[in-house]
C-alpha cells in the first residue's frame, strides 16, 4: 500500500450550446458516458483478468453502477429537458444528438421495472439451466423455463410497440437496428433464400475436387499471440489506445478511447484466433475512429449491431478472406510459424474459402452463414408475434434446415434449435444484425471498388489506406449522425441491396475473382 | 461486439440490524464499498494496463466516480443517521462500526469544498514541476509552489483541530494513524535517537570485513515472475483470490475479494522485485483475511497505515530477512535462476541484510530507515505547527542527516529535501506510519516467540502456520475493531514499545540470532 492522494481530474469536455435545456441533458450524457467508462472497464477485467473469487464483489460493484445509470437515465428531469429542447434553436448536429437522447430515453423508459425485474430473472433462470440443458438434449426441460422467456419477451415488445407505433417484432429489432423494420428484412432475406441453397450447391460442387493442404500443428500460443499483433498492426489497431488480451469468450470492449480485444488460442489450430482477431479489430477501428468531438453524447456511439457487424466482417470476411490480403497473410505465418506447404498462398486461400453447410451457426463460412440467420429470424419474430408457440420451434427449425442447407436436425436440440444464448437470454430481434452486418460489409466494398478500381490490386500490395479511408469518411465519422437506412444511403449511394452480397459470394466462390 | 445481456447481480450482505437510523448507515457504506471497488479495479488498471491514450478518459471517469463517492459521503442524512443512531441500541461491534462512520463522516466533511479543490490544484501542480525540478535541482523554483502548498495544508490542518481537539500536526496524523499523538511519537522517537546513530556505527564496523559474493545477472524477467509467484504462494497468497501484474510504480491495489499486486523486473537485479513482491504480499495477505462478515462497512477496513505497513513489514523485515526463511529461498533462487555462489544461504542472508547509511530513503535497508522518517517527521511537524517555514527545510534536513546518518547533503536538493513526492502533494502526517510500521511488525514477533519460542526453527523448517496464524488472529480478523493503540495491546499486551525494534535490530544485525 503505497500512498497516493487521488486527484480529480480534467473533465470531458461537454459540447457548448446555448440552449438551456438542450445543454442540460448533454451535461447527463456526458456523465453516463463516464459510468459507462467505469463499466466496461470493469466488464472487461471480469472476463479477462479477474480471478473467480472476486465474482460476488465484482457483481455487486456492477449492479450498483447499473442502478445508479438506470436512476440516471430515467430522471424525470431528463423528460422535461427533453420536452424543453425540442422546442430550443438546435442545428442539424444538435438536433440528431436530440433525436439520439430521446431514443435513450425511450429505451431506459418504456418498460416498468416489474417486468424488466422479471426479464432479467427469467433470462438468467433460462439461460443457467440452458448450460446443462443443451448439452443433455433437453429440449422439454428448457421448453419449460423459455415459455416464461417468451411471454415476457412478448409483454417487452407490446410495450415498446404501444409506445413506437411498430408492430412488436420491429419495436424489439429498432433497438438493434434503428429505422429497419420486418418489411424490409422479408423483402431482403426473402430475395437471398432465391438465390441462396442454388449457390451453396454449386460452390460445394466447384470446391468437390479442390486438393487442400491442411496446416501441420502446434502453434504455440506465443507465436500466435505474436502474429494476430503483427496483423493488427497492419489493419490499423492503434496500440497506444487499446490491447489485446486472452479470454474464454473472445469480444470487443472498452471504450472508443481506449479498446480492450481479446481472444484465445488453441494450439491446434490458428485460424480462429487469428479471424477472430481480425473480426475484432474491424469493431475496435470503427470504435477507435468515432469522431472525438462527439464522444461522451449519444450521437457519437457507434450507430447499431449491423453496422458494427459491418465492420468486423468488413475486415474478416471482404479484406481478409480475399486473394490479395491471403498473399500479405503467407509470408507472416510463415514467418511466425516456419514454412510449410499449408501456407502457400492459394493453398490458404483455399483453406480460409471452404464451404461447408453445417449444424452450428458460430462454426459457419459466410456462404451459409445467412441460412442460419433467415432461419432464425423467420422463428423469432413469428414467435413474437404470436403466430406460433414455443413447442412449434423444433419442427420449425428442421424443416427450414432442410429446405436451407439440406441437413436432417430431427430429435437433435443440442445441435439444433438449443445451440444459442440469444432465445434463452430472451434477446429477440437480433439476428437479423449478423446478415445485414456482411449485407452492409458487402456494400462498402462495391462502393469502394467503383471509387478506387485498383482497390484489389493495392490491397494485394500491402496498401489498405482506400479501405480505411473509405470506412472512416463514410461510417466511422458518422457514428450516429444518421438513422441506419440514411446512413447506408449515404455511404453507398442507395439503400440496402443484397445484391452485393449475392455478387461478392459469386465472384469469390464461383467465379474467384476476389 | 459480442451481443451480452447485463445481469443485476446479487448484492453484497448488508449487516442486519433493528436499529433504523443505524441500518441507513449501513446501507450507504455498502453502497460506499460497491463505489470502491469500481475505483479501486479502474485504478489499478490505469497503473498495470491502460495504453497511454485512454488517460484522459479515465481521468475524467475516476473525478465522476470521485465526486460520486463525495456527495454519497457528505449527504447530510448521513449526519442526521449519525446523531439518530447514537441514541439507538446497539452492541458493542456496531457502536465499533458506527464510531467509524463517524470518523469517515468527519474526513469527508470537515473541510469545504473550495479548500480541498485549492489543496488538489495546489498539490497537482507543485507534484507536476517537482518531476523535473527535482533532476534538476531547482529548490528555489520548488518553494516557489510549495509555499502554497504548506499555507493550505495549515489551513486544513487548523479546521481539523478545531473540529477534533487535537494540536494541527496530531490532526492531520490522526486520519493515517488513528489514536496516535505527536506526544506519543516524541517519547518514541526520542527513544530511538538515543541509540540508533551508535548501532549504525556498530553494524557498519562488523558488517566493514564481512565477504559478500554478488549474485551474477541476468536474471530474465519470466524467471523472475516465476520465482516471486513461487515465494508468494509459500507466503499464502490467495491467487483464486488475486492477482500479480507489472507496473512501473509498485503498488497493492484492488478489493480485499481480489488483491490485486504490481512489481517491475529489472534484468540485473532480482533483489528489488523479489523483497518487493514479499513486501506488497503482507499487505495482500491482510486484506485478504480481512473478516468476511464486516466487509464493506468502515469496521471492516484495515486498521491504518502504520498497521497496514506492519504487515508488509512483518513479511518483508521480520519474515523474510529471517537467517530460517533466507534458507528457504536459497534454492528455491538456484531452482529459477541455476546455481551460483551468491545463492548459498549464508551469503543470501549477509547479502539481504546490507547496512549503509545512503541518501534515499526508499532505498534504505530497515536498520537506517528510521533515521530518514525521523528526519521527516521532526521537520513537517514544525513545519505544520508554524515553528519553521518552508525555506528552513534545507538547513533543518542537513544538520539532521549529519547527525542521524553522518552524511552531507549540502546544495542536494535532489537526493536531500526534494527527494519524496509526499510533501510536493501536500501529505503531511504520513511518514511516521512507516516506522511506525516497522517496530510494531518487531512487536508483533516479539509476541509470536513468546507464545511459540520454536518461532524460528519452525520457520527455517518451511513451517509458516505460526506467523500467519498469529497476525490472523491478532490483526487481520481486527480489522477496524479497536482504534490503534487499543489494538497494539490487545495484540501484543502491551503498548507500542520501540524496544522491540531496537532489541531485533541488535539480534540481527549485532548478535545475528534471527
Amino acid at each position: 500500500m503505497r500512498f497516493h492522494l487521488i486527484y480529480p481530474a480534467a473533465s470531458n469536455q461537454i459540447p457548448m450550446s446555448t440552449a438551456p435545456a438542450y445543454s442540460e441533458l448533454c451535461r447527463v450524457y456526458a456523465r453516463l458516458y463516464r459510468y459507462y467508462h467505469l463499466g466496461a472497464i470493469v466488464g472487461w477485467d471480469r472476463n479477462a483478468m479477474m480471478p473467480p473469487k472476486g465474482n460476488a464483489a465484482r457483481a455487486a460493484a456492477e449492479a450498483e453502477l447499473n442502478a445508479l445509470i438506470h436512476r440516471t437515465r430515467t430522471d424525470q428531469r431528463v423528460a422535461d429537458w427533453l420536452r424543453a429542447a425540442e422546442e430550443e434553436s438546435l442545428d442539424a448536429v444538435e438536433r440528431a444528438n436530440l433525436r439520439e437522447m430521446r431514443r435513450d430515453w425511450r429505451d431506459a423508459n418504456a418498460l416498468p421495472e416489474s417486468l424488466v425485474e422479471a426479464k432479467t430473472l427469467a433470462g438468467a433462470k433460462c439461460e443457467h439451466a440452458w448450460r446443462s440443458q443443451r448439452p443433455a438434449n433437453d429440449w422439454r426441460g428448457f421448453l419449460e423455463n423459455f415459455r416464461v422467456v417468451v411471454r415476457l419477451a412478448r409483454e417487452e415488445a407490446q410495450l415498446l410497440a404501444d409506445d413506437t407505433g411498430f408492430t412488436r417484432y420491429d419495436a424489439l429489432m429498432d433497438r438493434f437496428e434503428p429505422g429497419v423494420r420486418a418489411a424490409d428484412i422479408e423483402r431482403i432475406f426473402g430475395d437471398v433464400k432465391q438465390w441462396l441453397p442454388g449457390l451453396i450447391a454449386r460452390v460445394q460442387a466447384k470446391q468437390r475436387d479442390e486438393q487442400v493442404i491442411a496446416p501441420v500443428a502446434p502453434f504455440p500460443a506465443a507465436a500466435q499471440r505474436a502474429m494476430n499483433l503483427t496483423v493488427m498492426k497492419l489493419l490499423g489497431f492503434d496500440f497506444e489506445a487499446g490491447r489485446l488480451d486472452e479470454s474464454t469468450h473472445p469480444f470487443s470492449g472498452g471504450v472508443p478511447e481506449d479498446v480492450r480485444l481479446t481472444t484465445r488460442y488453441r494450439e491446434d489450430d490458428f485460424v480462429q484466433s487469428l479471424m477472430g482477431t481480425i473480426h475484432e479489430t474491424g469493431h475496435a477501428r470503427f470504435e477507435q475512429n468515432l469522431p472525438r468531438a462527439w464522444l461522451g453524447q449519444p450521437i457519437g456511439v457507434a450507430r447499431s449491431y449491423g453496422i458494427h457487424e459491418s465492420q468486423s466482417l468488413s475486415f474478416e470476411m471482404q479484406l481478409a478472406r480475399s486473394r490479395g490480403f491471403v498473399g500479405l497473410l503467407a509470408p507472416m505465418l510463415a514467418a511466425h510459424f516456419g514454412r510449410q506447404p499449408a501456407f502457400a498462398a492459394d493453398n490458404l486461400s483455399r483453406l480460409l474459402t471452404r464451404v461447408k453447410p453445417g449444424f452450428i451457426r458460430v462454426e459457419a463460412d459466410e456462404v451459409t452463414y445467412p441460412a442460419h440467420v433467415i432461419l432464425r429470424y423467420e422463428i423469432e419474430r413469428a414467435l413474437i408475434e404470436g403466430e406460433i408457440e414455443a413447442e412449434d420451434i423444433p419442427a420449425l427449425w428442421d424443416e427450414k434446415m432442410q429446405t436451407l442447407l439440406g441437413l436432417d436436425t430431427r430429435g437433435d436440440f443440442r445441435r439444433g434449435c438449443m445451440q444459442d444464448v440469444h432465445w434463452s437470454e430472451g434477446a429477440f430481434g437480433y439476428f437479423p444484425s449478423y446478415t445485414l452486418g456482411a449485407m452492409y460489409a458487402a456494400q462498402w466494398f462495391a462502393a469502394m471498388r467503383r471509387a478506387a478500381p485498383d482497390l484489389d490490386a493495392r490491397i494485394a500490395a500491402g496498401d489498405l489506406a482506400p479501405v480505411f479511408e473509405w470506412l472512416g469518411a463514410n461510417i466511422w465519422s458518422q457514428a450516429s449522425r444518421w438513422d441506419t437506412p440514411e446512413l447506408v444511403r449515404r455511404a453507398s449511394g442507395e439503400a440496402l441491396n443484397p445484391a452485393h452480397l449475392r455478387a461478392h459470394l459469386e465472384a469469390r466462390y464461383l467465379i474467384r475473382l476476389s
